[in-house]
């Protein structure tokens, strides 16, 4: 989604005005991490496509530039001045998809200060989302294997392009498809739907809801069962099934919404199979989470898929990340924050991950040119001065990435609960220069 | 923000398809309402506006048309019929900004069933945000009345529109403004903010930063003093102070991100009251909600402002609303869904509201064309046959009529925690209805 450059914080301008009227432009570098995971056990960094474009595309409309002169904030020279103003840095990443842990660095952003800074608002919005639907989607893997997944949670997303971004990040992290229409034109994501309660409620009987739901949509047949009684709909449903077969419509599936997943579930298998549906496939929705997917799957509920709204579009449980945008560079010189409790690393990093016996074994966090032996780097160079240089991967072979990486997890990490922490080492030479950095803070207080 | 009429679940589109095949145009009646208020005492309608405009310009663009004919899960007589496709229904709602509660009908659609049925998932996606957002602000004025608070919430609030419907939602729920610059340009709200760390990093010095920052913005001095050491930071700032103000530069304020806010507000306070600089105000921000705000202010922190964002923006402590869009009428009948634990109340209603010594005292819900003596009647019609016909409030004047609302508040109601439960009855014309209709369902069965 395009949105306007004015998508920002008030103080991103202010301190524009700031830089500009001090001269000061030289290349800052920042960092996007985020710095503790709370209730995962890694992260999937997601977004990166949506931030090249924004960076790429970056620009005030006259339009902005009017509205902003009319707020009397800032001078006329600087109002020319971003008439003009492009993003024209570096970025390095890792690639979409990547698993990552606390403090690694996500994305770095190589630019005059003035452009580094104003892209941060926009470029945690952007990440800070895809990175925790995707988390939380991935886990739900973890709790049903081989089970399918759809995201059904637009309505309850916050606002649109949480929901767009929510069916992107899902799908990256395994989902089969989403039920979001936009999505499909938007990401070229499988879409799936059938039928509400109200289409049921709006016949005077629900068989007559089902039969003309099957004439509409032979190829699709999907039917909700809980709007009355469930049992009783299956009822129905064995009790037309012959018909429509003879027309030629095959019934798909049931979707079930509510009441207690696990007896329904069997009950209605059972009943399926003893009347020759043993191919009707059986679809579940309504507030769940990973949670309630683990219990329906340790239980051998007979479901095959899941529709997974609010919980994951919300992330319910942790519903925001601890993450940040911070200065850790600029005139070529290392700097950092010490603020309570948020003290950054400094200086520009390359992250390198260990393998043993084909698992993740672990991380370490570098200086970007020390030497670090046998490690895989996983940041690169996406974009130089203002244009995008890599061929960006397609959705899908994003989400087949992700894939492979769930196999070179350790175990540890596919708990839904933390046991242990994945080890993430600080190289000498980081930890050197973050030393340094304190000292000549302490001289210069 | 517009958006595409795509923005909705698939299964919308395939319903659709089932209502024009059995020629079913007649009259629906849908009601959007929260099942339940979970942690909160009472929810304010924020969103009306937007769903308003929404409906009004309903229209599917050719390239939707196009796009939905390659999925080919659509026969073409329909997809022409979707490009006349208009919505031309009455509304009636509650005004924006009303208090209201669990069961109560916040929207009500009343449309023939096609039309009704689309708009289910962007209105509820509308509304359920902007719900959620301002239901959550307003508890900040609990927490600590008489003070300023500014949303800061954009980077971590879902996506770009819920940072921008969090703006708004806030305001409306009566903070001060918002740092997010677009929400200025688009609803005419306050707009606040002056710099990051960043800024001061990217200075040698600090005191550098400061006057810089002061010489580019001197109608706007805040300045944030948390970098390295806050305590410092002030002493520098009560260092400048003199020689800014000879040049005509007053310093607005200093803004703290992090540590002990009680402990480092006071000490601050006394530095700069002992300095002449007893107008600086100070304000707070880093990861604030209702709860540490109350502990603020009871501790009689001297804070003068909060800057509020993630957990206001993602609504922590409650990040989603059990809310629904039922059908409960067609055709001139009632209706109502009986699954487990979402049973709905059918039939068109009125919400009467009831007052005691000027304040609220309980609502009752009706019948529509019940007669309900004496209570003030909450709904009105916005829209007639898809035009809207009543003259929408600005911004401003919705704040203040959630501010007149707040003092009409009983006291229980105010507390951040949940104790007693404000009285909703339901009228015997309601209750008849319903019983009448499980009885049809019963025997339809």
């Amino acid at each position: 989604m395009k949105t306007s450059t004015l998508l920002t914080d008030l103080y991103q301008l202010t301190m524009l005005q700031g830089y500009f009227d001090h001269d000061m432009y030289e290349t800052a570098v920042f960092e996007f991490f985020v710095r503790d995971l709370d209730k995962r056990n890694f992260l999937l960094s997601v977004g990166l496509e949506q931030v090249l474009y924004f960076l790429q595309d970056l620009r005030f409309s006259s339009e902005d530039i009017d509205w902003l002169r009319k707020t009397a904030l800032f001078k006329d020279e600087f109002l020319d001045y971003l008439r003009q103003f492009r993003f024209s840095g570096d970025v390095y990443a890792m690639p979409e998809g990547t698993v990552f842990f606390k403090n690694e660095p996500v994305i770095q952003i190589c630019a005059p200060i003035p452009e580094a800074q104003l892209v941060e608002t926009r470029l945690i919005n952007i990440l800070h989302y895809q990175i925790l639907v995707a988390s939380k989607a991935v886990r739900m893997r973890f709790a049903a294997p081989g089970k399918q997944f759809v995201d059904f949670g637009l309505r309850r997303a916050h606002a649109a392009e949480a929901g767009l971004f929510a069916a992107r990040a899902s799908y990256i992290a395994g989902f089969a498809g989403t039920s979001t229409v936009l999505a499909g034109k938007i990401y070229g994501i499988p879409i799936f739907g059938t039928m509400a309660h109200s289409f049921v409620q709006a016949h005077e009987k629900e068989e007559e809801a089902f039969i003309h739901f099957a004439e509409s949509m032979p190829q699709n047949v999907v039917l909700l069962i809980d709007t009355y009684d469930p049992i009783k709909a299956v009822h129905k449903i064995i009790k037309m099934a012959p018909s429509l077969q003879k027309r030629g419509i095959k019934i798909r599936g049931i979707r079930i919404d509510s009441g207690d997943l696990v007896a329904l579930s069997k009950d209605i298998r059972k009943l399926l199979d003893e009347n020759g549906l043993g191919n009707v496939r059986i679809i579940t929705s309504g507030n769940l989470d990973e949670y309630v997917i683990k219990k329906l799957y340790s239980s051998n509920a007979p479901i095959d898929s899941f529709g997974v709204g609010t919980k994951m579009v919300t992330s319910n449980d942790m519903p925001y990340l601890n993450c940040a945008y911070k200065l850790i560079e600029y005139k070529g010189k290392p700097r950092k924050k010490r603020s309570q409790g948020k003290e950054t690393w400094p200086g520009q990093k390359q992250v390198y991950r260990f393998y043993k016996e084909d698992k993740m074994s672990y991380d370490m966090m570098s200086l970007k040119d020390e030497p670090v032996a046998q490690g895989k780097p996983l940041l690169k160079r996406y974009m130089s001065k203002g244009q995008i240089i890599e061929k960006l991967p397609s959705i899908h072979e994003i989400r087949d990435y992700v894939s492979a990486q769930l196999d070179e997890l350790p175990n540890f990490l596919k708990d839904l609960e933390k046991t242990e922490e994945y080890p993430v080492l600080i190289s000498e030479g980081l930890k050197k220069c973050s030393e340094e950095l304190n000292r000549w803070i302490d001289e210069a207080e």
